[in-house]
């Protein structure tokens, strides 16, 4: 455990980062955490004289500025999570420190083809490498520890995350060869770390993997409370309700900005509990007891496969796992002591075959039709120890990702059409979002009362209605940023506003083991040969004669069948051949040029013929 | 008005298709439509004795069968709509006679690279054009017109269907130019079609297009409803709700088989009525009096344009209309009378910029998020007459088509950018579907009480669950036919069944102006040049001296950004000289092996250093 970190149920290191302070509370002596915590929020507040309103506040802003102590400037910026899902990943900059909330991955967009993930531009980071003290994980997904693996190879900072974030981090950096190296540093909710200018509170909220945490971050300026991805629950599975109690003693003691998700801003009312999926699961259970269960989830749920294992173990169920995230994450929450699993309810795959079909659930990734994931290798029988017949019940407990239905359908017709029983949540409730919906939005802002607001984790339309929502809960419309990938927030003792200057930010695009090596121009080229294919016409010339040596040879791939269109390629070559000759009888001997009429040429004539346009790339080699 | 369609209204043609037969009911001789087509629903059911039973049906069932008259086998298959969704086509035999039941296109799947729409494999219909006796279209969406075109362009044959159903494909054959060559019959709901063994009568149903109607098709083995897309609307918009009383009536005389939609059989309950949008329109425009008022929707949608315009019109605001084919229904709908336009409402898109723009309501395409649609180049400021500014209200009437969402979603992001308010249906009201849920077919079956069973119109989970659903209202399942695309059913006197010889069915593919130019090895081209890009070593050889005299040269697209990636670039080149020079200089001359080896070498080299696979394409010039 380094030395920074404050747990919650050590008294000794409450002092650490606290400096005496002109207007330190009485409560600042007492050691118990919460009140250290406490005091420093009402110390960071003091320093931000607009945070609050009381009488005492007034008085003191009227003072002559020349008694206030200038802070430094607090500068805040995303390099991913707005107008974009996924790639969350926001920065505090303050003098000569620096911290990094989360690092994770987008998807690529349907017109990135061929692109495997996209990362966020770390330039400005790289830049002001010495500065960073830290990178803070609020939970374990995909789109806010995914990046991390690229981002540690240049930038070796400690990591800091409670421990089943960091168990799903490792999983990933042994992959990358990086786990020797890193400096992960577990927290528990509760604890603090002290990283230059600022100090960082882990706060326990829901989400749909255990151990999510929101930041009280307390800053020269003020404190700053980002929400990571949080729901309200309050018949959570195997853990507790998101500490309402300290985002409210933390309101209460002034907050100088929310930085919080807008994933389900457009959905009105609260996010059912994670319980409910239980009820829904032990009710499919009791009804199923001639079926093998095979339950396809999300592999970081871990929540949710504890209720699947619980159903199972109340029913007589052996359970085994399938696909590799899966077996990954499930693993590490039994060993971090996530999961709680009755003894031999959990087999291995290889020994279900063991017990009565009926005896027996699956859990399985490929919930949102993944190809390849598990569950599509067992509806296209390609799963090498699990074959499906009508003695099966699938159930997706999950929803699909917009835009992801037609692989999920694919994938349910597959199943019917082996006499699979599917149960989906359309038609029963086995799915709940991780995100909160606009009423538990409204309980965030209505518990820590900012004085600034940046809605995160969304498109557009996510960030500003959700500043729709702050402006009906009373907020004033220009306390609102809503900022942009690359946009730097300045805070000082002036107030808050947008810096001119924006630091570099964008997509950077991983194909292969390639980083960064297929940009627009690529991407034009790949869909223009996905949507026509290529032509390719190659001639060999001797420039010095000005004479045709050999060819022009037509060649395509993805354009038509060639074989049942030999009349157009041979048109096709006919034109080029006509064109070339020409050229070079009336003297174009430049390369440039007789590319050029080469493609036309062809263009022309397959444009006439077809009304396609497909990439047509001529060669013309000189002896 | 061809003399084989018998008018609802007239009452000298009903004896045309009436043969006297011995079981003629003494209704028959009224001349009555309705009783008309009851007789001969009778004549029908009489024919296929397993359809009632009546005890005077099984006495006769039990008579010697050589007193029976044997009736030509009736075969039905479908060439589209079944296990996907569009591109519906049913087809009907029965010894020389062929009736085909729609004909439309379905849309590239995600893997269709470049192919803009498919139509149905027509071998089969082709090569029997002598027997086909006309098309039936049940109503103008591009899922049953759209590939008349096509059809047409080599089966020249009659086309029946209604007056707004003709109306929107003529706007088709025109664009195709075989609008004068085309023989289009119009009916109106109520009315028969004689076409060789057939009978086709028009019945009225709901649906998200005006005219609509389901087939009941007297066929010598019974008759067969075919529902066409259909909803029970009791509260339709212009028009009056599902006929139920001649579908009971029909169902009452016994249905040899049902043929029902399946679109919406995951859906319990009831779908809205139409009437429930008029409502949420109207609340909308009594709120937003300040506001332009833009409404996007499906152009065929003519009940919602309907109601569009009679908001408007109650709040005093002028209507003008965007986007190619909603001109061109909104143009059809009118001048046939489909559409009730008060004086003055309607303007020219042109001319709406002389009222004010609270006063004005534009109705406009592009509610799928379609690229180029009036309603994207709205939010891209790429419309040539309108400009959206914080001024403007923009409602999706219309719900996204799964897989559609992240298009639809760009353009609220971009309206939202434009201060634009954005209504949609997940926060009001402003959509209902045109397809029946479970109750509405649970009524369908109810009412026809048919003796066979065939889902259509769904993908195999759609097909499967509506099976499950008359299983559940009682159907034995042998009576329920579960087919596919080019699987024939047979009916005769002894029963139905799928006979062993399916006739050839597919999609075709339309890229550009070729029709079935692009199949699997292009596509599978298109895909991996999508992902991966095109690496091209090109070299000349003197095959006779086996001395290598030009190149090889390396060239690639959507691969790497050639420009910063030249190291690995001028490695793949010294990767690919060495080969080839060493396969040359040990007597390797023939051209697949050098290709061959010029090929291995560079995709080798290249998967080392990046982990991607492009296309290598190796191109061997001989002087």
């Amino acid at each position: 455990m380094p030395k920074t970190i404050e747990k919650k149920s050590s008294s000794s290191t409450s002092k650490k980062w606290h400096k005496p302070s002109a207007k330190k509370s009485a409560k600042a002596s007492t050691d118990s955490p919460k009140a250290s915590a406490k005091v420093n929020a009402k110390r960071a507040t003091t320093r931000n004289p607009k945070t609050t309103s009381s009488p005492a506040k007034k008085a003191y802003a009227r003072k002559p500025k020349i008694e206030k102590k200038k802070q430094p400037k607090l500068r805040i910026f995303s390099l991913g999570g707005l107008n974009e899902i996924g790639k969350n990943i926001t920065v505090f900059e303050c003098e000569n420190d620096i911290i990094v909330v989360d690092c994770g991955i987008g998807f690529p967009d349907d017109d990135m083809l061929g692109v495997d993930l996209v990362i966020p531009n770390f330039s400005y980071l790289e830049a002001n490498v010495e500065k960073i003290r830290g990178v803070f994980i609020t939970h374990g997904h995909e789109d806010h520890i995914g990046s991390l693996p690229y981002f540690l190879r240049s930038m070796n900072v400690p990591v800091y995350g409670t421990k089943l974030t960091l168990g799903i981090l490792e999983n990933k950096l042994i992959e990358h060869k990086l786990l020797q190296s890193a400096k992960l540093n577990t927290v528990s909710a509760g604890d603090t770390v002290s990283a230059g200018h600022f100090k960082v509170e882990f706060i326990r909220v829901n989400h749909s993997i255990a151990d999510a945490c929101a930041l009280a971050i307390t800053t020269p300026q003020g404190v700053v409370i980002h929400t990571g991805d949080f729901k309200l629950d309050l018949t959570p599975v195997e853990s507790e309700p998101m500490d309402i109690a300290r985002l409210a003693e933390l309101g209460s003691n002034g907050v100088l900005m929310l930085l919080c998700e807008s994933t389900n801003v457009e959905r009105p009312g609260y996010t059912p509990s994670e319980s409910k999926v239980g009820l829904s699961l032990d009710k499919i259970f009791s009804e199923a007891e001639d079926k093998r269960i095979i339950i396809a989830t999300f592999a970081s749920n871990v929540h949710r496969v504890q209720q699947i294992i619980n159903s199972s173990a109340k029913h007589g169920r052996k359970v085994a796992v399938t696909g590799r995230s899966m077996i990954n994450v499930v693993n590490a929450a039994v060993r971090l002591g996530y999961m709680n699993v009755p003894d031999g309810v959990l087999v291995d795959i290889d020994a279900i075959k063991k017990y009565p079909p009926e005896k027996t659930t699956i859990v399985t990734t490929g919930s949102q039709g993944e190809p390849m994931s598990a569950l599509y290798r067992m509806a296209f029988s390609e799963h090498d120890r699990i074959a499906l017949t009508d003695k099966d019940l699938v159930v997706l407990s999950s929803s699909a990702i917009p835009g992801n239905e037609p692989l999920v359908g694919k994938i349910v017709n597959e199943l019917y059409r082996r006499g699979v029983n599917v149960y989906h949540d359309s038609s029963v409730e086995v799915h709940v979002s991780g995100h909160a919906c606009q009423e538990e939005l409204k309980l965030m802002h209505s518990l820590t009362k900012p004085k600034y607001f940046m809605p995160i984790h969304g498109e557009y339309r996510h960030l500003i209605q959700h500043k729709e929502l702050a402006e009906k809960l009373g907020m004033p419309s220009q306390s609102i940023f809503v900022s942009d990938i690359g946009r730097v927030i300045e805070i000082d003792e002036n107030g808050a506003s947008f810096s001119p200057n924006p630091v570099p930010a964008g997509k950077v695009l991983i194909d292969g083991s390639g980083i960064g090596d297929v940009g627009n121009i690529v991407l034009r080229d790949r869909k223009n040969l996905a949507e026509n294919g290529i032509i390719i016409a190659v001639a060999t010339i001797s420039a010095d004669i000005g004479e045709l040596v050999c060819g022009p040879e037509i060649i395509s791939r993805g354009f038509v069948y060639v074989r049942e269109n030999e009349e157009l390629m041979n048109g096709a070559k006919e034109v080029a051949t006509t064109a070339l000759i020409e050229a070079l009888s009336r003297g174009a001997h430049e390369w440039g040029d007789l590319k050029a009429i080469l493609k036309g040429a062809i263009s022309k004539y397959i444009f006439n013929k077809t009304k396609r346009k497909p990439l047509v790339l001529p060669i013309i080699m000189n002896m």
